[in-house]
């Protein structure tokens, strides 16, 4: 992430990972070497500088809210983790994945303990409400994959059912992350619930854009191949959108009721791209960080809300 | 569990088993069903009575042990399920696992979606203390297993890497529930630690008789094959005591050497069984049991006392 305000927490971020990669004692060699490996490969810390910009903004105790930033960067973490190996991804952000190297048994137990590890930092901030959203927050990713292994594979879904989908898999943890800095400082009611639309709307946007970086983005940029929901028979909203005017494109179609073939794959992700439907998708996004940056109006301007702001431009303009 | 002290919890039993089984709003009918199976294979409730115990001893507001009770008994579940996928048990209390129905994805997404049910339930005591052992005793349990997976198959522990073991897979989340009541009442820092000592001391026990059980129980009873842990390769305390006088027997020999065969398995159990190797074990056992008795010595005599007092007891009489 390289938007101007990041030097607003630099340090913040800084003592954040310092935090991450501390190993407790006794703790298996196995352990540290994954959450180096997975740490390592570069991710954007998005969450992390949502939780302290939302903390500044709100006036939260630092150190605290650090605990908070490294618990949901690892909460995310072992989410990723456990997600790999349910779609058996063996590449992500260009590294291999852990169940590229591990056997199923020592992956699941690696995210295991990391849900545990992310739980404990959480709650070293103390704070009971921030623990029990924590908890919801994995209850709503998990049940929102429980729907989509069970019912989401070949099928086209609703707006609406996308839109809860995204918001299962990516916009309850931005929500939760922006609320943060809130919660720790103990902020009005109307305060939190503020950042928590923020966070929500900007991380529906994000997976919106995500969605829409696997059609257009280069393999090596994404770090994965394109075209991996699809194959996975997985509709985003690019599909959903050209669906709407290409009802009987025959390749998209053999998808949908036959499973993917690379060769289907490969045709249908070009009609996409040369399609409306990337544009169209990619107002949706723009209207959600429209609503992400219309529930900080009530807030004075400050150079935390100008960043604020900044970062939700940032989410739809990334080409990673 | 049928000792006689469980009258003086019934109704909080009860309590815990509705708290339990109440299932979210959105909740996919998967999880629903998976709970249900899950805690109607007859466990021995044996951690949320420990909970109640201690609660009572120490004074804890009884609601608040609820949310602790049903929160560590849902963990224990979470744990089971991952257990039984990387194990690749079928059978577990004489009911279907959740594998051999489900696909390890959809038992992955299960057990962390209880994980989180877990946490959800701990925070809603509002004790931040509770929560971070909690997630402490989660992270050694993991660490354990990870232990147990690298290093552990087909060799012979000594005695104090087998306790560490036990502790990490049994004790640890036994000695947790012994010890939530006394954190919820707010009691005095050693009347915490002679709970949790308790607790650790019968959790250390109630390993070693399973891991007996394992050899002497029928297989009915047990609801899973005799000999299951020799099979895996993993070496409990009955094998290490039969080892220090038969260090040349040939079938046990050739399943540490070359891996488990079933002739080799029965052979090896019949002559665990015939042999001293039991016996010594239940020693062992009851002098865990002694030493957690004697950690309630401080305690007034009172009937909660006596029952966790019977309790431990029980734990070295039970035959399943």
């Amino acid at each position: 992430m390289t938007p101007q305000f990041l030097h607003l927490i630099r340090e913040d971020l800084e003592r954040t990972e310092r935090l991450l990669r501390e190993h407790g004692t006794g703790e298996h060699p196995a352990i540290a070497f994954a959450v180096d490996h997975l740490l390592g490969s570069g991710g954007k810390r998005l969450r992390p500088a949502l939780v302290f910009l939302s903390a500044h903004l709100c006036g939260a105790d630092l150190e605290r809210a650090t605990f908070a930033a490294a618990g949901v960067e690892m909460l995310h973490t072992a989410t990723l983790v456990h997600d790999d190996l349910i779609d058996g991804s063996l590449m992500r952000r260009g590294v291999e994945t852990l169940n590229a190297r591990w056997s199923p048994a020592a992956t699941v137990l690696t995210g295991d303990f990391l849900f545990a590890r992310a739980a404990y930092l959480v709650a070293q901030t103390e704070s009971v409400r921030l623990v029990r959203r924590f908890a919801e927050t994995l209850m709503v990713i998990c049940n929102g994959e429980i729907h989509q292994m069970f019912d989401g594979r070949g099928t086209v879904p609703t707006f609406q059912e996308y839109e809860r989908r995204i918001y299962a898999k990516t916009a309850s943890m931005i929500a939760l992350s922006a609320e943060a800095g809130a919660i720790l400082a103990g902020a009005d009611e109307e305060v939190i619930v503020a950042l928590r639309t923020y966070g929500e709307q900007l991380g529906l946007a994000f997976q919106v854009v995500d969605d829409v970086l696997d059609f257009v983005a280069d393999e090596r940029t994404l770090g994965k191949p394109v075209g991996s929901d699809l194959r996975q028979g997985l509709v985003t909203l690019p599909v959903m959108l050209f669906l709407e005017e290409n009802g009987d494109h025959p390749a998209l179609r053999r998808i949908l009721s036959q499973g993917p073939t690379n060769e289907a794959v490969r045709e249908t992700v070009q009609a996409i791209v040369a399609s409306g439907a990337i544009e169209r998708s990619l107002q949706v996004a723009r209207n959600y960080v429209r609503e992400a940056k219309k529930a900080l109006d009530g807030f004075p301007s400050s150079e935390y809300r100008a960043a604020l702001l900044d970062l939700a431009d940032f989410v739809v303009q990334r080409q990673f």
